[in-house]
């Protein structure tokens, strides 16, 4: 492709609550050119993730903030476009962190190669990358699941919880899913092999958990919070861990919510039941990606792990689906093509 | 002794938030009478703890709960008074699970046997028992404190948590202390080592907290909840982590406190910083009792850990003490001598 303009999708301003429209802004700027040492990447893929609505506030966090007028933060599948690095060749396939926009520069020490057989390209930002890698280290070294134990996970046909609730259905368990309509629940179902999945829309979610649950949980691979939290919290069974991974329900907190007070709730379930509530962030846990790598790639060679996707056409298109995600509109994990191989 | 009569207090009634003098009741009742295989024990000694506010409620907890006219739950000092099993003899000290009474009967099963020269021998409910225990599984094995660490614990002057603040200076830690009023205070900083501790009677708390840890916290130690709560978690540092041993300002909750809900605060910084809260229960961790004895035995002698004891006199005033403790009325572990030795 002969560009010589590079779209980017800025930092317009920091969202108050959710995310608008106005808080983006597409720029065209000239087309960046690689200095000695660099390289040009074009995008094919950006991933959307729920953590982007961290990186869009100012509050302190596990990574510093999208300045203003900046980029907006986000990993790409890339294709080298052209090189000044010597172990880089055009073409190549890389997953980068380019952010949103058509074109990045690297130095090639933050590239991860990309085998050119894998099709598509974009599973490297996936069930092969880091929403994969995610829920193997959060169910498997700190959920530790047993064979037989209960384990629930939110925002079950997530890019993240379809691969936890999966490979806990690997592991023995016995798999609940909570997840937004019944046409997410039926795939989880069916197609995912969860033993149940429960609509968070539809009345009741507390009483039917409680009876998804028969014998408590033992696992809650925490995605969420708000009111499948609430929903878990009391059937905690002794020594149960909850991994935790992300709180989408709560990313667009202006404020707290209203009363009561449900911390109390929730630390006297911790004490008397001697969980476990452990935060992670994926970064802390790279060093797990080659088992991670191996293992992934068999059991998707095997089908015993299904992998969906959708896919949004354009990068005018990313606010949009960042917005929609935060709302879990997204059915599978969610991906722009930016441009064509 | 010659008594007739056993003294004993049992549950009058379920207490609706705050225990109160109506919900227990003084009764005497026939001496106990041991059959074959069993003891009868003499009470030198009640222990006052704050987990017994829990066993008068009949909310599901990791305890049954006492029995509506059942002699209240509580460890004891006790001494065989009569005995028909061969390994025990008459005079024999004991720490026994005899409740709040003159005599218990036991088969000697749940009995630990007391080396006759430790003075006083009421040491045996608390440094060196249960609450010292809880101490040490709960700092060193569950929070880690590593040396130059900065560990935070409440109710620093009480049984357990003076042994936590103490272990920690042992481990080369900074160690900050919360307590109720300038004498607990002036005593843990004084006597116990304490790098410094704060009144949680005095005004704002967490402003005085975030000075007094000028690099955060790594270890905060958990036994109260509510207000010292919410000032420590600001201050949680990366790969914090928190032994949750009690919530004493939440046992008279009758219902969850006014809003907000500060659940989110909460889990957006275990998430955020990676913090690891552990629910824990001694009960779960008597292996590490003969390693704690020894460990424990050494530092007293050698005078780097300090204890402190309040003595109530006689059984009628276990119900005032139980009260005031859950106010933290109590200045160091809270016993009561029933009888004399």
């Amino acid at each position: 492709m002969g560009d010589s303009v590079n779209r980017r999708i800025v930092l317009a301003r920091r969202p108050q609550g959710e995310p608008t429209p106005e808080d983006f802004r597409l720029e065209r700027a000239p087309l960046p050119q690689p200095g000695p040492g660099q390289l040009l990447l074009r995008t094919l893929y950006l991933s959307l993730d729920p953590y982007m609505r961290g990186r869009m506030s100012d509050a302190p966090s596990y990574a510093p903030p999208v300045a203003l007028g900046a980029v907006m933060a986000g990993q790409t599948v890339s294709v080298v476009a052209a090189t000044q690095v010597p172990s880089f060749a055009l073409g190549d396939l890389v997953v980068a962190n380019s952010g949103w926009q058509d074109y990045g520069l690297s130095d090639g020490r933050d590239l991860i190669r990309i085998d050119p057989g894998l099709k598509p390209p974009s599973y490297a930002l996936g069930v092969l990358g880091m929403p994969g890698l995610t829920a193997y280290v959060g169910l498997l070294d700190i959920g530790q699941p047993r064979p037989g134990e209960t384990v629930v996970v939110a925002a079950a046909t997530g890019a993240v919880g379809a691969v936890v609730g999966q490979l806990a259905k690997i592991r023995g368990c016995r798999v609940v899913g909570v997840a937004g309509g019944p046409d997410k629940c039926r795939y989880a179902q069916e197609t995912l092999g969860f033993d149940a999945c429960l609509d968070h829309r539809a009345p009741e979610l507390a009483q039917r958990l409680a009876s998804a649950c028969p014998e408590g949980i033992d696992v809650y691979f925490e995605n969420v919070g708000g009111a499948v939290l609430g929903a878990v919290v009391p059937l905690l069974n002794l020594y149960a861990r909850v991994p935790l991974c992300g709180l989408i329900s709560w990313y667009n907190l202006d404020k707290l919510p209203p009363g009561p007070d449900r911390t109390p709730q929730l630390l006297l379930a911790v004490l008397r039941r001697r969980v476990r509530v452990q935060g992670f962030i994926i970064f802390d846990h790279q060093h797990r990606m080659r088992a991670f790598r191996t293992d992934m790639a068999a059991w998707l060679q095997e089908g015993r792990v299904k992998y969906r996707e959708q896919v949004l056409e354009g990068l005018e298109n990313a606010p949009r689906g960042l917005m929609g995600l935060l709302h879990g509109e997204n059915f599978g994990k969610l991906v722009v093509r930016v441009s064509g191989e």
